[in-house]
């Protein structure tokens, strides 16, 4: 099954787009999306247009549309920041609502700035707050009494190894913690439902899967009955209950807008929200269930053709988001030599060669175009060549 | 004096902006520069756009662009998130460097958001940490030893009335506190020194003065000498020292770079660092002294013909930054009035009707037209009509 939606995406010709988890490809009508903004709102109502173009709306009208794709009821999104910004609210919520405890316990296969905001947070704090970090396969057993907040990424970045959101949050609770979940593998790429797993917090990005652009803005979801309660930490001025009373002290608003801080980053909303109309009209069952078809299909085939790559994702598909990752000792020349050759996938240290299935804009016939100039590179040691060796960044 | 830039931006026919001091005009070139960034970068080369298109460092490299506005010298200033994260930012690293003090210290005419970041922050850290906020005539007599953090906003945002950022900055270091100065009414308005008023810490938006439009990020200045130790609190992947090395736990980069958090805004970025061409080949001093001089003209202009208004700047144009505000008991509905006719200003409660002097886009003959407008709605009470009554959000 391919979804009929190819045509709402401008690929470059001839590319092969095997990254959409890092950063997705540009939808149809964003450009002139945002040139309207520039042009028509800021040029030409300047000031006015926070109020007649609706701008400080913007982050709950776009959370409500990231909302839908994951299971979160309309109002209990909001928009704004960086993910780790995100993270770092979150589990400051959480440390808040458990008093009497200390540790957030995490897992090593999270993404490295959520534990890196955890670290940040936890000296911040002082007096005796501790960040515990196991295993992705013994997390569970870690979870206990001393435990504060548990936060997790569902989609492990590197080989696509899903948790069980569901059983850890019931796990996280049954030990009165507080459970996070960051989905910024998750949506968009899988079915995700946060209402039923219970969980107190979510926290997301919008440039991977969601396909909203170099640093479109990342999303909090916060339980609908934590909504008035739930500390910001980051207490800025439009997460204030009256942002334009100028009061002297800080009143949360009361709904998850509390989790606003600064000015919404209105050009990189206005092309997040047009990327969303991308989503009309399918359901996350539909993607998530040709996403896994697409990932079967690949893995098959570089099994079968490319007996010099051993696959480091789940092989069953129910455990495994919509990234497959192959480990090459090589790998970092080779999929230097796949991107020449059009296949865009990218790369993890040490040698992770890791490929995205999204099936908003990749169909069974781009899956086995990109198996073919993988065998071509590997069987003909294309990646052995000086160009394919310095080290370069991509995220 | 005007100066010759005029034609650097897009100004709707028939509109009299006096309000850059909360959003600034729409610079030429900023809607082709996004579109580039959309369609031939995001477009054409999608996650390599990272590395071919150098979006990773467009927060340093447009850092620099506004560090000389302010005289920071080249590498010492970083864009990202918004003004209040960096507020946050600015102000825990202060309390880090103070180990023995437990105050931060402001002043009732800083901005709202600079105080309820303050408030969060002492909250997050418990144990005594205290904000203390004084009246902005007592503020140097209440810097004291107990003082770890005096955090001012150098130009009041309803007045216009400005600190001495060197005799504060003297006096907090005095008394073994550390400085942190924002610069949102300060950064392309008046002329600035954060290298010689030797401060810590300075911070500010881009969207107001550098005309960087809605959501524009916001930039953090560290003291050279502190870019190797200053603690960055929101320790996020990009402030890494080795973001793509995806270590497990935290190295802050060596360099304010430090303060960068999450994935840099690139669509907004790409604006903003358009948009500071605007400036290219005149000085602060030259704008200093020629919004000195609209400022002047317009306050002579309206003392003389509008007596309904009572002047609430500072008279002395050394001690006032690039706006004027007069109090006005109808002043909701009177700014309503001139904006409905072409003149936007904007109104702070509870009676303020503030006027900004941007001379990047404004002369003389503006500054008279806009006195011309002000005295037929006075005069004539076209402020009293039913549809200038309803409250609306200006920011």
């Amino acid at each position: 099954m391919t979804l009929p939606v190819k045509d709402r995406f401008d690929l470059p010709e001839g590319m092969i787009y095997l990254d959409g988890n890092s950063l997705g490809p540009l939808p149809k009508g964003v450009g002139a999306a945002v040139q309207k903004v520039i042009a028509d709102e800021w040029g030409q109502q300047l000031i006015k247009g926070w109020n007649v173009c609706d701008w400080m709306d913007q982050p709950a009208r776009v959370g409500n549309m990231v909302g839908r794709l994951i299971g979160a009821q309309d109002g209990s999104v909001v928009m704004g920041d960086t993910l780790s910004i995100k993270v770092f609210q979150a589990l400051a919520a959480g440390l808040e609502m458990r008093p009497d405890r200390r540790v957030i316990l995490s897992d090593s296969g999270n993404f490295p700035s959520d534990l890196y905001m955890a670290e940040g947070l936890v000296a911040l704090k002082n007096a005796g707050f501790e960040l515990r970090v196991a295993d992705p396969e013994d997390v569970a057993d870690a979870i206990n009494d001393e435990i504060a907040v548990v936060m997790l990424t569902e989609v492990d970045y590197r080989t696509g190894r899903m948790h069980d959101m569901g059983a850890i949050t019931g796990l996280a609770h049954a030990a009165g913690a507080v459970m996070v979940w960051d989905l910024a593998h998750s949506a968009g790429a899988v079915e995700v439902d946060v209402a039923a797993s219970n969980c107190e917090f979510a926290v997301g990005c919008t440039y991977k899967y969601l396909n909203g652009g170099p640093g479109a803005p990342a999303f909090i979801y916060v339980r609908p009955d934590l909504a008035q309660t739930a500390t910001p930490a980051l207490s800025g001025w439009l997460g204030h209950a009256a942002p334009f009373a100028f009061d002297p002290s800080y009143t949360p608003a009361p709904s998850v807008e509390r989790m606003r801080v600064g000015t919404p980053p209105v050009l990189q909303l206005a092309a997040l929200e047009q990327a969303m109309t991308a989503w009309d009209g399918i359901t996350m069952a539909e993607v998530s269930q040709a996403s896994l078809r697409l990932s079967e299909r690949f893995i098959a085939e570089v099994e079968a053709r490319c007996p010099q790559l051993i696959l480091l994702s789940p092989r069953d598909g129910s455990v495994r988001g919509s990234q497959v990752s192959f480990g090459f000792d090589h790998g970092y020349a080779a999929m230097q030599a796949l991107i020449a050759r059009g296949v865009i996938g990218d790369f993890r240290a040490p040698n992770v060669m890791r490929f995205g299935f999204t099936p908003l804009y990749l169909d069974e016939g781009d899956v086995l175009a990109a198996v073919d100039i993988l065998q071509n590179v590997l069987d003909n040691r294309r990646w052995d060549a000086p160009e394919y060796r310095a080290v370069s960044r991509v995220t």
